[in-house]
């Protein structure tokens, strides 16, 4: 889904390899003064010549030690000296492969779940101006593309992992004998997991609706619509669903062998990332409900 | 909707008044001593020559005081003497209007919400044979349809009552101005509102999965599930926009002039009636989860 | 309470009748436009010779029909004149018995519960000087305490609702018989009362701990930090233990005979009165966790 | 306080050292069958002499593997020989200095949080006689005992966790700016910490209550509704205060170096552990409801 929407703005030179699904791709926009706050980025991409020469810090990025390509997005005029502050951002394809010695340093983050982040210092890093994607400082138009798709991908994920925690605790519930009966008996138990479901399947209605809009392509914003409120939804769902998995499994769910831990705690990122639930309510509310804004 | 499913079991006779719409019909199923429980209904139909005698007492039956006809469910074998719980049981079409005088006293219930409830005490009551609907003693399986097409009314009802709720709060939220800003610029205030907004689509586009799935009319099965989820989740989701309007309306939610208050009076009752959500859950649980029975 | 905190600013004239609690109190501060923002009241008290004539306009004034005295907060200075917003407030003892003819138009306002509220028209109203509660223009902050003095009482009047919820719908749990078990044996019935159970307890130690806090009667700050967060936690817990045994009587909760739905249209106000649950977050966010200010 | 427990069954051999802190103790109850349902355990002690032999399986035994003592539950008479299921059960005092090679084989289980936990295949072990705590085959009672104990203690410590996560996130969200204001300002991040701090209010005050009721000791049914009211309020509210610092912190709680994830992971264990919340609530419905057994 990524690919497309770089494909669509005619990132020719890389396409077919990342198409092929070959090369693990990373968006790096995160900025230790910038998340939730895109347009607050520092990240400074000069035209010398036929080059752009990038300075900045960013952080989280995932997997971009693994990466063959990175998109990174940076301003291409400071930000007091625009407009409108989502103007002067420009998206590049950078080749991981071909950055040159030292212009790129990265450090490992540790986090929660097993995912590499790495935060980067980027000093002198060269990358060729046909790399730009589209349009030089229109890059946020495309980058809400890229994120929207990146919404639909993780709501995916999610309603993949609820499922997952539903049929591996329905299963577990059977079977579990506990004071005689298998624990899935007890309404204490087969309630949340009841509940859980039935909230899932309405997520995953809305989230096939919003797939087939996507797919018909017209309206942006209705778009924008369904891959937020379906990031949202979803994530909550998952991370329900994995706690009361949790629940259900007692002591083994917390043991690393069960991997139900494992995926509580991927789950849990998709709380705060790409996106936070409060950005996407507040999305809701000054978008869709058009309330006065709150920030 | 009703009618769709009276009429499919060859209700002729009385057919063309009720899909005019002219006639009010009810339902009358539940007892004092059975409400979640249908199959423990003592009210027995007992054949006489032609007619059917009834004696009985039903309870909480909407509207039948204003109805001209009234699906009665009744025994027709005592529930001790079958084998299944669920035989034994047949539906007869009631024309309130010919109905023997004394044979029906109807006892009002006053109700939190306006919705007008009688008790019927029921001696006497003569039904002629051939207003049984489909086949005697197989009334419970026509009945599971009836009360799958009830459970999609209400669901849209509920529905249509949470896009009220959340219409009308917002547009209030706009204008209320408190500490000199309308208050729907508070994410007190708009959090609330978009977090319903968002899981009210999830449960229309699942309902509307569910109707299309109706309207095809295969598989019984799904049928079930789709009405009972529908009704689940619409009932949550409007009482919690019911709520959540009620709170943006301050004092005013309270006030009867404001009508939320009445709505949100009337949406109480789909969580119990007619069925309750526990029992819904225990639906999900048994038949879709497969988990082991909890009663 | 009341009495107390009205007694503690000098109001001898009055106090001996209200204390012997033979006379109705109502406390008239909430005016259209100035609902949880009380220093936007427009209602003035004009000083004329030994008098203040006041003209305003009140709303959802509890009982004032059937009260025999009412607090009445009037500005003394308009608000554009203070420095302060908090200054230039007066609270009035008025003996609503000795009232000019046609000085108050009361226009009663039909609520949710049984509550008699009333909308006050104040024209040419004269109150004896002698009437001020303490200084003039000062009242805002005895108004501060007669407001914590009243969210303790409505404290104990949920924790109470709560109490009064849990216990009957433990009794009917126990009696009501479905599915041949008592409804209280199923975990979906039994689990949500445990639950509010608990949360009751707690709510009833901070509760007990706040009584004993206000009746050593130092420390302004932590009196208010009890009032408001008793009236929040009770709140909630009494509408949550509501809810509870509104599900477990099924239908008859919905049945005004139970009195259930009554209690629960009653608990329903002190989600926003006398003060919003929005509000004591607020308070609790600025004055406890010195958190900035969100308004 | 596990300590004094011991002690007050005359366990003076290693009172001193225990007292003195200096030797680690775990508690060896769990095994693979069962987990909640302590009765049906069957690690067997078999008299010899004077000593007993025992034969069994421990699972999820905390830090065994550095503690010098353990308290091991065994029964004495088996499962299907005593009358009342809580009988023939005995508590011993395992040196685990002393143990003969080869008898406790301990394999480590990987958990989520860092609590190093222990599988134990015990064959052979000896214990001496004098090693019995209190009377044999009523291990039972003594052991309610240490486990209302241990649910106090590990409520304290639910209640520091929650307060560390107030605190963090509280100086988190005044500090980090985002849009232009430290998010503190934003009620969707003001408002759940201040929800959760409220709620914490009330079960410190409950705790307290519950610690001074435990000093005077009286009355054991009293004390085990505190235990395990305690343990489950504080609990929740952890959990809930885990997770609101996790939203608030955004990218960097999920990152290790905060130590906010660390923490979270820790508190999950107690939903499950060493009573999962589910059996409080049946505890609660059951003892202090006095509703009918659901299991
Ligand atoms: C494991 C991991 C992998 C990641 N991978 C990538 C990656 O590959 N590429 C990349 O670019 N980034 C990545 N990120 C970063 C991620 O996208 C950010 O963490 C996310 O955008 C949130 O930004 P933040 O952490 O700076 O939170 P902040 O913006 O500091 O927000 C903190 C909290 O404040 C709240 N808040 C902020 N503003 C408001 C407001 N106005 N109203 C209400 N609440 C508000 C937020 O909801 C949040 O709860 C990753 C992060 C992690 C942890
Ligand atoms: C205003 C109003 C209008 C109505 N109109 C009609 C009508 O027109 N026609 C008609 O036939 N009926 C009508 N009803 C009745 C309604 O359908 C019943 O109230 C409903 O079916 C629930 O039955 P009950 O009230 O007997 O609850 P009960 O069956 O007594 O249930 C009480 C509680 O116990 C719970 N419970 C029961 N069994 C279990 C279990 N095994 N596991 C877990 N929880 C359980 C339920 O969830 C519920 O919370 C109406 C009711 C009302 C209030
Ligand atoms: C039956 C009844 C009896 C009453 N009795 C009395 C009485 O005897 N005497 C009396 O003086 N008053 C009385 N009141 C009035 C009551 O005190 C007010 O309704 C209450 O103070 C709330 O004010 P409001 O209704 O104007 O709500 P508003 O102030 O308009 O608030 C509306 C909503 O906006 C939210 N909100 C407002 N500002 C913010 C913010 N900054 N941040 C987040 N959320 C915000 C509130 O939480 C609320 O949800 C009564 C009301 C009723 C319904
Ligand atoms: C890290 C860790 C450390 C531990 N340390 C120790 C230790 O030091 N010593 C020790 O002895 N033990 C220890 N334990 C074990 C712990 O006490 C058990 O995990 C706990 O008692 C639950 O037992 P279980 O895992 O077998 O869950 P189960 O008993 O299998 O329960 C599974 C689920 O079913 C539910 N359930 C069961 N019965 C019912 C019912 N009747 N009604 C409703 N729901 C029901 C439970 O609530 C739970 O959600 C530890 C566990 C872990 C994970």
């Amino acid at each position: 889904l990524l690919v497309r929407h770089a494909g669509k703005v005619i990132r020719e030179k890389y396409f077919r390899e990342i198409a092929n699904g070959a090369k693990v791709l990373s968006l790096a926009l995160t900025e230790p003064e910038s998340g939730s706050d895109s347009t607050k980025i520092r990240t400074f991409a000069e035209k010398k010549g036929n080059k752009y020469v990038v300075k900045g810090h960013k952080i989280f990025i995932s997997r971009v030690k693994y990466s063959d390509f990175m998109i990174l997005v940076a301003r291409t005029k400071p930000y007091e000296k625009v407009e409108r502050k989502t103007e002067g951002i420009t998206l590049f394809v950078v080749d991981l492969r071909e950055v040159k010695e030292g212009s790129i340093e990265m450090r490992e983050i540790r986090t929660m779940s097993n995912t590499a982040a790495y935060e980067l210092f980027i000093d002198g890093l060269e990358i060729p101006e046909e790399n730009v994607i589209g349009e030089v400082d229109k890059g946020f138009y495309y980058l809400l593309d890229l994120l929207n798709a990146e919404r639909f991908m993780i709501a995916a994920e999610m309603i993949g992992n609820a499922e997952w925690f539903i049929n591996k605790a329905s299963e577990y519930a059977k079977n579990r004998v506990v004071f005689d009966k298998p624990i899935g008996s007890y309404q204490g138990v087969q309630f949340p997991l009841a509940k859980v479901y039935a909230e899932l399947e309405a997520v995953k209605a809305y989230f096939n609706e919003g797939l087939k809009y996507l797919e018909e392509g017209s309206d942006v914003k209705g778009i924008g619509n369904y891959a937020n409120i379906s990031k949202y939804l979803a994530t909550e769902i998952a991370w329900e669903a994995g706690n009361v998995a949790m629940d259900i499994y007692g002591g083994y769910g917390y043991a690393v062998d069960s991997n139900v831990e494992r995926k509580l705690r991927e789950t849990r990122l998709y709380k705060v990332a790409p996106v936070s639930q409060n950005l996407v309510l507040a999305y809701v509310a000054h978008h869709i409900l058009n309330l006065p804004r709150s920030y």
